[in-house]
């Protein structure tokens, strides 16, 4: 999965990544209102209105992206037809090519981790094996250890997938555990220790292993430390655009080659169309393409 | 919702919480043939089962208990029809009265935790609102956070619902994270200082608040102080029974009035029947119900 991904990004000459994670405000009211008067107000409505907005962002970006990020949290509000928004939109971007990221942020005791670990290994009733979900890489908490990931661990090696851990988040109140000093560290940097040596558990061929680390952009000299600390640790880097930071923020997250990090966007690419007076509602895919197009050359200049 | 969990472990004289964590090898083979003969090997089948075989727990054992804890993984595993099973389960649970707890361990920045409480305040469709999961209780994972707990409260305090918190888990590799040393103190005693001070924003009318902790069960004398390190806040425990823990070890966890604490066990309520020769395949709910009982007086010993 790590080799596949990098070779996507080099095809592309752009480590953006597209966050799918609607909210119902994001939507467009014109698509809101179609589906609801269709649909009624129902849950089906929504699943349908995500949907139809994600293939179209898909369809106006695959050709510049790697990668899309599709943040569970957002599906799941609405229950069944909500998962199977996610689903659907798994199946859409892996049709077009593009390597899909279930941002699901599990972690739990071993016998739960393997439940979860369906993910990306799918499931076997009886003698029939079924990949239900089927994202190429999810995201997980390491507040557990490594009981929660090992199970994980057996489909990134025997189905090529792939994991970014949690080590140092973006969000303003991330530093209250992840930043206590234990040893002279920060916790969060003890959990690099601990991200990179299970990362030898599952390495690609081309330097890098399967298993990533979640590294916020919001806190430019903790990223280039980490990067030193984790040398075979893939980064996946939220916290772009609507979060704050800019590609001059994150020389330091790419290796000597520019290699080693994938940078997250999601309101700033797929609710573009609401910062920018060229676009209305019937344009936001457009925008979304124009955004994703900025962010490729902020971040090459990052890098480059 | 605390004082109504508290009102019931009264009722019932007991801290038990069943978990209905059934994984494909727990549920009987009857069962799991008679529903593969009438739905084939697939994903509906296993919700037919997961839920026939929940009920059927549920029905011998929702008078002996105040709760049951129902783990999300064990259903995410079969996709959108395990996520349905889950959701019939928490539906006919509460039918018979049982308080449920959701055991989601979600964490994540604060638009996305946003997203996730709509397990507990529901959600709305233009101008109409839907309960579609409607837990009572959720846990979460605290590594991201206030920002990650604090859209859970707004619904906690509107709705009267709940939140146990990770604080200490029961699981071996548990303390590669939380027991480094910070200041002198094991992370998760500075986590029990947050979850605590975060409580005071949702509390009972009875000296506890909604937001809990979950404390493990398997590592006795940090329960005892984490007991008095946080004096209003309710423990969810697991660890007990396939985990390896007694009610002899638990007798810290209460206050000295025997209250809050409740208890779960999955594994050995909902599989007892595979440790007792004289249960077989047809009586797996006799089996837990007896399980129950005898974990009723075992924690009983505890707290009395």
């Amino acid at each position: 999965m790590i080799d596949r991904l990098m070779r996507k990004i080099d095809l592309c000459k752009n480590p953006t990544v597209v966050g799918l994670d609607p909210t119902y405000d994001i939507i467009p009211e014109t698509i809101r209102k179609k589906m609801t008067e269709k649909y009624g107000k129902t849950s089906k409505a929504v699943r349908k209105m995500i949907v139809g907005f994600n293939k179209q962002i898909i369809d106006e970006t695959y050709d510049l992206i790697p990668a899309v990020k599709i943040q569970i949290a957002m599906y799941e509000k609405y229950g069944t037809e909500g998962i199977r928004a996610y689903l659907e939109t798994i199946l859409y971007a892996q049709k077009k090519g593009l390597f899909v990221i279930g941002d699901i942020k599990r972690g739990d005791i071993a016998s739960t981790a393997e439940a979860y670990a369906s993910h990306l290994g799918g499931v076997d009733i009886e003698d029939t094996h079924f990949d239900l979900w089927n994202e190429d890489a999810v995201t997980l908490n390491p507040y557990m250890g490594f009981d929660g990931i090992e199970p994980f661990i057996d489909p990134c090696n025997k189905y090529d997938k792939g994991l970014f851990i949690l080590v140092k988040t973006s969000n303003p109140s991330g530093g209250e555990i992840q930043d206590l000093i234990a040893d002279g560290r920060p916790v969060y940097e003890h959990v690099s220790d601990l991200v990179s040596r299970w990362g030898r558990l599952s390495m690609g061929s081309d330097g890098y292993s399967r298993i990533g680390a979640v590294v916020g952009a919001t806190y430019k000299k903790q990223g280039e430390k980490l990067r030193k600390n984790m040398p075979h640790t893939f980064f996946l880097v939220p916290g772009y655009g609507a979060q704050g930071a800019t590609g001059a923020d994150l020389k330091g997250y790419f290796d000597k080659d520019g290699r080693g990090c994938i940078v997250n966007s999601s309101r700033g690419i797929i609710a573009a169309y609401r910062k920018n007076e060229r676009y209305g509602d019937h344009n936001f895919a457009e925008a979304a393409r124009e955004a994703v197009i900025k962010m490729k050359y902020d971040l090459g200049r990052s890098y480059v």
